[in-house]
């Protein structure tokens, strides 16, 4: 059963897969780009898991963040590859078949009959989409993602996985949008905790961020105010400002 | 309870917290960092879970991958301000009072002595620690990290948490270290798929995987074959190397 929300508010989990994450000599590119494209949608990220290419994990985790969240969104392991079972694990997680999809295998054989390539039975594997689900565009490499119930299968590529998501974020249930004040300034978190945590406490439906930073050699703090109420966003950042020291002239 | 492993395996998760990282304003650069130590302790990291700066949130995902997992490591939240609500999150999960450490206390007052700088209340609340948990040496800012239970703690910024990460690693419980093997090929995946799904059966105890890259502006493929046994992982190299083109002279 998914929490219910007020103020419309509209949850997402992403879930990459991949062992190449978790080994380290990959680096993750694709959590900013969602939780940007999401946020001006207006739906807020509340979770980010990164698992093994595994199908019985994959198939636990895909039920438990679609049952806990509105949306879901996964990336990669959908390549040609004996190592990419993520469609396969998915169908699996809903007990639906993984089919060819007549509309994916027709979208790519003509991309590869335009580069004068074979689509061989290997690229005919990234056509099978579990049944019943609803593609995603491709505009980069063709071969396309595929949404079942609240889940959205995306490849792990950076560069196509930006593409679906810009694809994505027109057709989903848009959610009241955030609205953010950042500033920073030359001085250490710690000199500022008192006077920060009082804003916090008068602007309780606030989320106040503090994040320590540098800056120009010296210790700074990244002020962070966000909440569904511009208006007391920017009441929020006007009581901030007046304990801020000034910017260096 | 844990999960028995055969052949000395120790498994981690990463738990992340921080709203920067879920709102995609702040790239999270520590992932890599102690996939890698990880590594080369041989301790299989399985799982990294980002989440909110939520106390109920953290105390359950502390709960949980605690159960799951041999170790835990947390970046985030243990600084001095009032969104840097980890340290009493994790002694509520373990149901242990978080106290003043007389350790932390007297290392941290005299650094800012050293520094002549002010040991105010703010800076002494990061010398609360869980009753009776050890602490992890901070050379970088001297506020320590702590070790509770099977969960290790740390800070989310990134020179802090790798020399955290450094100072923990000789004291770990070492699992068998990985052997791997890597090569990129001038070859799209498609095209090498069938002999890399017969290798992959041959070897199934080793971990093989594609990944689909670019090189010279041409498809290619990165292949990452990785095992406890050095002699296998060797084997399966020369047989992926038997079907790969050549490189470009």
């Amino acid at each position: 059963m998914q929490e219910e929300h007020p103020n419309n508010q509209v949850t997402a989990a992403f879930l990459i897969i991949g062992n190449e994450i978790l080994s380290g000599r990959t680096q993750d590119k694709n959590l900013s780009t969602l939780a940007l494209a999401l946020e001006s949608a207006g739906i807020r990220l509340c979770e980010v898991r990164v698992i093994k290419d595994d199908a019985d994990i994959i198939i636990k985790t895909v039920q438990a963040l679609s049952a806990g969240f509105d949306l879901v969104f996964t990336s990669g392991g959908i390549g040609p590859t004996h190592d990419d079972i993520t469609a396969q694990s998915v169908a699996d997680a809903f007990n639906t078949p993984l089919i060819y999809n007549d509309e994916a295998l027709s979208r790519m054989e003509a991309h590869y009959k335009r580069q004068d390539r074979e689509f061989t039975d290997n690229r005919k594997l990234m056509a099978r989409i579990p049944k019943g689900a609803r593609l995603i565009d491709n505009p980069v490499s063709i071969a396309p993602g595929f949404i079942i119930e609240n889940v959205h299968v995306m490849a792990g590529v950076p560069a196509i996985f930006a593409a679906m998501v810009q694809m994505l974020i027109p057709d989903l249930k848009h959610g009241t949008p955030l609205s953010s004040f950042t500033i920073t300034a030359l001085v250490a978190e710690s000199e500022i905790a008192d006077q920060l945590r009082k804003v916090a406490e008068d602007f309780p439906m606030l989320e106040i961020g503090c994040y320590p930073t540098w800056s120009l050699g010296l210790p700074a703090s990244t002020l962070v105010i966000r909440g569904e109420d511009k208006s007391l966003v920017d009441q929020a950042g006007i009581a901030v400002k007046a304990f801020l020291p000034s910017k260096p002239s």
